[in-house]
């Protein structure tokens, strides 16, 4: 596979106490399966500073990209920027580009631009900001780091700002058939399928509907042609 | 922090494909939480044997539990349980016991028990069983770690199983009964039944085979004698 790799972060303990279902994987996953990019991996880690320098520090070494979510809001929890800056052992102050638009924000809104609303102007030395359209606090890419808010609305306004930064490989193709039966009952051929296609990725997702047991398959590749070819084969087996 | 704690492993390509959202990890926050137990960290991997690998002897090592969900089903691309028996350097057969439960469970459903079926009976060496009282297939324990489905309502019913065993409560047990009879119409007199048992937990599970509407019943508790009591009742209702 030479498409490039992604991995997800998470950052929040409001995911790991269950207290707010995490949105911004699924979101993103969907965005780079789009774009030809591969989720390879994702974490959820806490607010801790430890947890979040070995997890970015793991995923940044081993991925094309790593995408984090949370931590860079304006409270005493926000440790995401700070943690990152220590990560790649460099300096992190307030900077002034992020400054100038943060103070301009909040001229606008005719609201104090107050030592916590300043925090988020802290941005590690050597980042490129990251546009917010949504409430101005900028996101910032650091080496292969793209650092962007937890809020889902905000976290999907900066994977759009990032994402044509990003070169893209082949798109990954997919086509699905839905059939009205059970996973046990296709297995056996559908494997045999997949075994004939080493170069293109089968699986199979089950559900019940009104009672009923049915099964999504899946077939997935960066060769329209090939993924054409197996889809047929498929429908000859099932549909 | 001297509660335990524990790290939840979501196993599957669907959910960094972005196709399906995991909803497993906030279930499982959510009952840890409950139960002053800590989720500490999540991953979602691949199914691919060394991610596999790899993730969960990183998170056995350094939490209390780890919990896992997806790829224990019958298709080639279930490959969870060969990955905890190589993570743990132990074998995996088609264990007797799991065998019992899967056929006399497709006996009951006139369904044949196929090769495919018969993968859900591999079990790594030295495992406990997870009783699933949805489908049958069961889930395993292997040292800390818990071996469950990704699908929904069989994690969560995983999960009943589980917990006791690690909270020091007593432990969940179930019966079942299979009728052939829709939801609709059983729902009445099972509702009524539920009521008089405020202790126990009831739940149905429909099933459409050959185009007739069937439901499992499920009766959970911790007394032996109340679950019996409920169960006779049940029958005396509809077997």
């Amino acid at each position: 596979m030479t498409n490039p790799t992604a991995a997800m972060l998470v950052i929040g303990d409001e995911i790991l106490s269950g207290r707010t279902r995490d949105g911004n994987t699924h979101y993103l996953a969907g965005e780079l399966t789009q774009r030809g990019i591969r989720l390879a991996e994702a974490r959820v880690v806490p607010d801790e500073q430890p947890a979040i320098i070995e997890a970015v520090n793991a995923l940044r070494a081993r991925w094309d990209h790593v995408f984090t979510s949370g931590g860079i809001g304006p409270t005493h929890d926000d440790i995401t920027a700070d943690a990152m800056a220590a990560a790649f052992g460099v300096a992190i102050t307030h900077r002034a580009d992020a400054t100038a638009l943060l103070q301009a924000h909040y001229d606008r809104a005719g609201l104090e631009f107050n030592a916590a609303r300043q925090r988020m102007a802290r941005i590690p030395d050597g980042a490129a900001l990251i546009d917010n359209p949504v409430s101005t606090a900028p996101g910032f890419t650091l080496g292969n780091v793209h650092v962007m808010a937890g809020v889902p609305n905000i976290f999907q306004a900066m994977v759009a700002s990032v994402l044509p930064t990003i070169t893209g490989g082949q798109p990954l193709l997919s086509q699905s058939l839905r059939v009205n039966r059970g996973e046990g009952e296709i297995a056996g051929p559908f494997g045999a399928l997949a075994a004939e296609f080493p170069d293109l990725s089968m699986g199979s997702y089950p559900f019940i509907q009104n009672g009923a047991h049915g099964t999504n398959l899946v077939i997935r590749g960066t060769d329209p042609g090939l993924v054409d070819q197996a889809m047929t084969r498929l429908c000859a087996l099932f549909a």
